[in-house]
């Protein structure tokens, strides 16, 4: 049987973690997100914090991760975030072969392209994204709106500025996505099971 | 009860007319597209063909419906574009007031903002839209890709020009839409029960 695949992609703040993983639940998928930086974390002795920023700032670096793939067999990892890209890179790879699953950001709607995921796009108007990321923040932690939404922007910035770097589909363009989910007034848990049947449809077809 | 509304707008050649009219039998709502028109047609006094004609052409010119419709009170009607406007204006509220509907195109997402309507947007890849057209052709006729790509952006041109006259949020954007389906590789019919589903879960929420 065919594996099924599924690639949320979405704007900070809007709930697309949440999502991903409400419809991994609901589906029996497997779910990958943070699981994907742990298990980087242990292939290569990195501190988890130091290799999300490393890969972070990987956005802006214009090279291709196919490329890049092919000088890195064998595992051979030091810090270069090219090769911690690479890395990522086959991980998803071996995660998604592994059978049906859903994945969170990190390009791999790209990376996956020839398996057809069913490519879901979740997104909020502002205003939703503040409230939730205000509702979101570590006890005394406390961000101006202004801090928020500047932080916001860099990182859908940045996230568009990877995805463009693998894909030709720009990162957000609803034409990337199969599906485009926006959160603002709805409830997550509320939803997810319409998005999961809507999903089972879809992956019905033959094609 | 709260009325409830669903606009679809729609991408030319993505199908949305169909998934408008499938989504509007599966809840068992009115379904609103030739109907206005038509509808038009019969208070005018025109013929339909030419009154599609003159709202087509009506896009760019840039006014203020809710200008145009304070001076065609009582309907007096003439062939002006604005006054045609203004009616298509009070008939699609008129429409939405009766109940529960499905309204395709016409700006109804912004006409009847004030009534908070779903809002689904269709769309798809140029291939698919270019494949569905060619299928739907009037037998006969003979129209050769580029024809049809012409009339395509000519005619999503419009409706957009039309839409940011009378709205703030741009046709199209995905955040305009609360839903955004992507036709491409599936089949109408299998999916349009879910986006029903969705819509009902949606519309449940207390907003």
């Amino acid at each position: 049987m065919k594996k099924r695949i599924i690639s949320v992609s979405r704007e900070f703040g809007s709930g697309g973690r949440e999502l991903g993983k409400r419809l991994a639940d609901n589906l029996g998928f497997a779910y990958y997100d943070r699981e994907i930086v742990l298990s980087l974390a242990e292939q290569t002795g990195m501190d988890e914090n130091s290799l999300e920023q490393q890969l972070e700032i990987a956005a802006p670096v214009p090279f291709s991760i196919h490329f890049a793939q092919s000088f890195s067999d064998g595992y051979m990892v030091n810090d270069s975030t090219v090769q911690l890209l690479s890395l990522q890179t086959r991980l998803i790879k071996e995660l998604a072969a592994k059978g049906d699953c859903v994945i969170v950001g990190r390009g791999a709607d790209a990376i996956l392209e020839d398996e057809q995921p069913f490519r879901l796009f979740v997104y909020a108007e502002k205003e939703a994204k503040l409230a939730r990321c205000r509702s979101r923040a570590a006890e005394g932690e406390i961000l101006s709106d202004k801090d928020i939404l500047r932080r916001m922007k860099q990182i859908d910035k940045r996230r568009a500025e990877f995805h463009d770097i693998i894909s030709s589909r720009p990162w957000g363009d609803k034409e990337s996505y199969d599906l485009c989910v926006n959160t603002t007034g709805t409830e997550i848990k509320v939803v997810v099971p319409a998005v999961a049947e809507y999903y089972r449809r879809w992956a019905a077809l033959d094609r």
